[in-house]
């Protein structure tokens, strides 16, 4: 009998992970002689260690299919993040357990570089405990953080979300900016880097050219400097669009979304960092404002989705299966560029060492030197990854996302209480 | 000599107007016997008053095509209201003088409540001055509140985002909820009418079912009935998606979004309803909880619009100038609904007097008795309107949206200083 496979979603989903997904399960099942089932965790790696497994093959091909068109976690995801060997040592040994129960001989994880850590833990956990599990990570993070791999499945969708509601947002303030709103303030993800920020510039470009200010995580906050520029925009342009990341500090740390609100009750602030930029313009200058705060909508856009990042998505699914199949283990599949102009990409491997719990950080080349725009070496690497629609089908004027069954496996072990 | 037409977009754009521009400026062009050129208004009827015309015979057919898949208003739009003729007399006349100038016998004036009114004063006063001026409305307004027209042009489109970024952002929240977000708010526009919160109810189906909680400016906010409903939703789904309304009031007519929120300053709140209703389910309940503020991405959100609303906006347009053909005037192209499944539109007329200044508000029957939900009522109007796609074309990862040349008209009258 070939032995099962465990597939978990973790951390915050994408708009793409679920295209992973497909490419894990359609390949498994292309092997049925080397892969038995693909048992899915419930909630991520929680299902794992509740033993609240999904049995995948009672899933029909079109329904496996759909996954590549439909956002978010199918089979759900979670923020529980496994420490160390020893810190841990009571989650790990029970993977074991499960994994044991169930016959799991390939652990496939799809997540950032935390869970990329847990991956590798898991596939030396098993080398010891006797019984192998080929653990291969499958990568996946809108932050597009992790190294080796030129850029991580999910990222792509984002910033074209982000580029191009950037474009559309700054026509409306155009259009408006004779008797109304001058300035358009939105808030994009990226607590620690400014991927998706710098991404906002692309809406800028040649043939439309936008007067955009970015606020990115890396650069200390200058409030003068960027009160000068907004207004330079404004003076030269009727308008100004800002996208600033929920990340953005204050040189003294604080984040720009701390700036000191206060609701009746004597809480810290509710909003964002938008609307403390857009108030700061407000004061300095009087022009109207608009603001908004993308949060969930940017990652979720499936309906907008780069092509480029789905089929690479994609690709990373089925490269971690076939990585499997060809006996490596504490591995990630990684798209390696090999050409920005024309675009051509290729799947390449990195051992779960070089990848695991290492931050991949924007390089300061790709920040313009003024700090509040990027450079056509950052326009460069971006593009190609925005590159291409991957539209859904629709029904009912609505994409047709799948809602998949996710039918429990009979379960054999003894409970388990997670620790909360 | 044929007479030119004017031409001004009014208000606050949408991801259609522009669609109504080639509309009227397609089926003029096809007309070189009966209408000379088509002038449009800089900033809207601000341009006709400072004399500041655009002259779109410079435009190739292929950008004025092109207009039907750009967002926002291509000539500028603005917010600045003509008052009675007696409030607004020098205005008036002003415009009498500039038209006259340019041998202007068409005016077709694209936008809501306000500009139909003004539409109608137009053509009044040009009457009376002695020199006939066509005057034809074109519907326009994402509220959807002009009376008359079975759906006002610019709806639908924002309409299909709610509904499909409602739905999208469920699907994160839904994955996320083992461990992490339960609770996620999207603020939309609507400062009194609850058309566009509605939408959001749409994101929920048969195939599939989403917990949705509507807070519709109709409907005084009950803090203590949301919030055992937004409890009960978690309890049985795991979680709960709120789409809140900008105008969503207290009982006392305050707005949810001056919820007594000031920052170091003391300075009103700077953040909206989203936040607030946010911050109230996590204070009662401890959930974690994302929002997001649409703000202007919805209107200008040309990358997702309603096929049914690009095609009716065009529509409005072009039967806005075969209405002035036919000799009609005060009158304004609307939508007519001859069936809703299967759904069949026509194109009718009102005259302007039924239209200027009447506000459409919600039926009562379309929302649900417990006041957080639409009714199958709301959702047989709702459901034609966001039919269909029409994806504009991409270059380089973005939409490939067009602007204008914009060729200033040389001015024949002496100055005139706008009131301010």
């Amino acid at each position: 009998m070939p032995k099962n496979a465990f597939y978990a979603q973790s951390g915050g989903v994408t708009a793409v992970i679920n295209a992973s997904a497909a490419g894990v399960i359609e390949t498994a099942r292309r092997h049925p002689d080397r892969i038995g089932k693909v048992y899915a965790g419930r909630n991520g790696i929680i299902g794992a260690l509740t033993e609240d497994l999904i049995d995948t093959s009672f899933e029909s091909p079109e329904a496996i299919a759909a996954l590549r068109h439909t956002p978010s976690g199918a089979f759900g995801s979670c923020r529980y993040k496994l420490k160390s060997l020893e810190a841990s040592q009571a989650e790990y040994e029970r993977l074991m357990e499960v994994f044991r129960a169930h016959d799991i001989g390939y652990f496939f994880y799809n997540g950032g570089g935390d869970s990329a850590d847990t991956c590798l833990k898991v596939s030396q956990l098993s080398e010891r405990a006797g019984f192998s599990i080929q653990a291969v990570h499958v990568p996946k993070t809108v932050d597009n953080d992790l190294p080796v791999t030129d850029n991580c499945p999910g990222f792509g969708s984002v910033a074209k979300y982000i580029a191009v509601s950037t474009r559309e947002a700054s026509f409306d303030v155009r259009s408006m900016s004779s008797t109304s709103t001058r300035v358009f303030v939105l808030e994009v993800m990226g607590r620690h880097a400014g991927w998706i920020a710098a991404a906002g510039g692309l809406a800028s470009d040649a043939t439309t050219p936008i007067p955009i200010v970015i606020l990115f995580p890396e650069v200390p906050f200058d409030q003068e400097r960027f009160l000068a520029r907004v207004k330079e925009n404004v003076q030269r342009w009727d308008y100004c669009t800002v996208v600033v990341s929920e990340g953005t500090r204050w040189p003294d740390g604080r984040f720009l979304a701390e700036a000191g609100t206060r609701d009746a009750f004597g809480h810290a602030q509710l909003g964002g960092a938008a609307p403390v930029v857009a108030q700061m313009v407000k004061d300095a200058f009087g022009y109207k404002y608009h603001w908004a705060v993308a949060d969930y909508l940017q990652r979720s856009a499936r309906h907008l989705a780069s092509r480029t990042d789905v089929e690479q998505a994609y690709a990373m699914g089925r490269a971690a299966v076939e990585l499997a199949l060809a006996g490596a283990s504490s591995v990630m599949p990684t798209i390696v560029r090999e050409s920005s102009s024309p675009y051509r990409w290729s799947v390449g491997h990195a051992e779960l060492r070089d990848v695991a719990n290492v931050e991949k950080m924007m390089p300061k080349e790709f920040i313009s030197a003024d700090g509040f725009g990027i450079t056509d070496a950052c326009r460069e690497y971006l593009v190609p990854l925005i590159q291409g629609e991957d539209y859904p089908p629709y029904h009912n004027g609505l994409p047709a996302y799948v809602t998949l069954r996710n039918v429990a496996v009979a379960k054999k072990c003894p409970e388990f209480k997670l620790k909360k």
